[in-house]
């Protein structure tokens, strides 16, 4: 039984993690998509609206669960009892980070790996922070998000 | 009649800055540099400073024009008749972030394009927050950037 | 008046030389496509099949001609009365060789300049030699290349 | 039940590539070896050998099978019942290659998915021709390869 | 005589940093290990404590000194009658920051020399910011950082 | 005493060669510059060619020295009594290929250590393979060879 989890921020989630997240359903018994329980000053959206808009976005996929988490995200695959990090991949530099990330977690924990699927090429552009600047700026994000998430970032820009 | 828009901060330009536009000039026959209006407490300069700099280093390029704006950039480019967006591109890194960019730009407005050239030699290393930092550590900047910018620079220093 | 060349070997020609050529259109007066007239050993097809698979593609585009061209590029640019290279540009390690090739035509001919687009998203990951390696393996290419060179490249492999 | 094909040449396999197998036969219920069934000519060693030797290196782990292909690496995939390719990451322009493979062969069977791990960091330098350029040089390379492998390119450069 | 400054924040200093300096003691007939005076309140450590903290894993290295600095790295080196600034590189795009720092140092002082040596395999992932962040979520850094660094670094994050 | 060996084939030698091995000489109380003795039919110059032609371009600088070597690299520098091997980098993907080598080397020879001197920036986009291509195409690279290399390369190109 591969069990794995997907840890992020997704502040907010958009659809490259999504469909990162319904691939990788293929391949895991289980998945558990760990959202970062961060404070929430430097992000827009809490962490339960966090956890809500991604879960949302994938009712329909049954070996998926949507879990907040703390800490390192070695210790919350050995609590959910995973042995495999899942990471989503763009081309470009995103590279870079994952790969020192992905060794860094290793030697913290030579017992969990890190497994990669590549991003869609119709999401390489995406990245949370980018589509919060462009809804603050005016744009229309519609086609970047799961359906409602769009109208929560404009209620959050709107306060 | 191909016109286009030149995005960025400009905080403050600096000579790759220049070089890119005076090149550009010759590609289109309107060429709008657009500077970033953004709040000024992050930034050295305020937007009417970061005009008038820019404007000073391109007297005598008949065809360019350089004003504020605010919001998004391909929205810029529609206010001011532009199907085109200009970039300088550096070595390295630099690329990943501007075809990110293009492409978020693409989708968002797929009637502009985005459209590099690329930066001489002598300029790969400039940085407008680079050249602000050797300048508060007492560097030399003056070769870095167009004739008396550097002065500005030292004035907003010494404040 | 801003005419281009795009050069090339084209061997053959897929969509996404076909799309940076359709919107450099809209950006120069004139744009000469120049398919680099090689010893037709390495290749797969001859110059004149390769003039006349990206002629065909481009039928309706009014502005733009496909001629052959040997020698340096900037010297062909020369002799068609251009100032501006054209190149289309994928993410990754693409750029590091069009940032080199850019930089050698500045060192040759400083009076030509290098005008790059961004590849479309969808077109990526094509390249003409994988395009021939995964005809040669029994792979169905016709959503890669214009309608007719599919079958070009069937005749080619099946002879 | 999640099948994958891990597809090389493996001329010859290396430690990297077994590390890659060990660790991918943990994620997988059966993960098939393919060995490209290339001509010989440009190899250094026959497919037999080869397959030989990667399966000889994993003796031990069940759930592993080395097999000769021919074709396309996503038509090898459905043969044996695969919806997943398997490929070992390197820091640098590897992955780059590897993420226009994997879209090359999403195009070509959508599915099909691309499944990535990290190289190990001792393993980051080692490349098969780099391996056999050494050994022809006259370098000692048996901490690069399986046991046994370094005494057979040995047999082939003296030959 | 060749003599260099290793500048750098060093907060704290991590093995990957003592092996650049042990190694480069061997090239060097005198090494400066300049530690960066920036204000305190963005780090976690004093500038004095990164000195002692660095002076204390090179004990037995004779040819090191360790010194704080302040303004340009470039300066630091004409002080101490070093002609050569060493950086160690990682590899992704650790390089490209690398490269234009030393083409900005270079423009600024052409008589100063940037040499590189290439970070160990082990120490690939290895960033301060990251240890500290991995500190911080109850992560174990023994085998990241010198003795003693550890039990600092636990210090600073009880109180 | 630190002496480096700087490793190279140098097809021909061109002026990014001759800056780094001429900045290189204040670094190492001697230098010994290694042209690969490999076979001449892949390339355009035989190895004495090669070595006379780079020893040309240093006259003036007392502590280098050209040799041919064959073999491995890190066996030549302990030939000559060297424990670095020297390399330039360009900005690119030049350093991934510099890493594995680097990697290579320190695992077949740890007593052996690779030292880096960034290509100066007029000489980005030099690399011998270009050049003469460049050559055959009839463009002029007097700018890129040291005196005398343009006229051979000529004749060679002649016969």
């Amino acid at each position: 039984m591969a069990n794995a989890v997907y840890p992020g921020t997704f502040d907010p989630v958009h659809k490259g993690h999504v469909d990162v997240a319904k691939r990788a359903a293929k391949l895991f018994d289980h998945l558990v998509i760990g959202v970062y329980d961060s404070p929430p000053k430097s992000l827009m959206f809490t962490t339960e609206e966090r956890v809500d808009m991604f879960a949302e976005s994938l009712k329909g996929t049954p070996n998926v669960e949507v879990l907040p988490f703390s800490g390192l995200a070695v210790d919350f695959a050995r609590e959910v009892g995973a042995w495999f990090i899942l990471r989503g991949l763009r081309a470009g530099f995103d590279f870079e980070v994952e790969f020192e990330m992905a060794h860094m977690w290793r030697s913290l924990a030579p017992d969990v790996d890190v497994v990669c699927v590549m991003s869609a090429l119709e999401h390489q552009f995406m990245h949370s922070s980018r589509i919060k600047e462009v809804a603050r700026l005016g744009g229309n994000v519609e086609g970047l998000v799961p359906p409602g998430v769009a109208g929560l970032l404009q209620q959050k820009l709107s306060n």
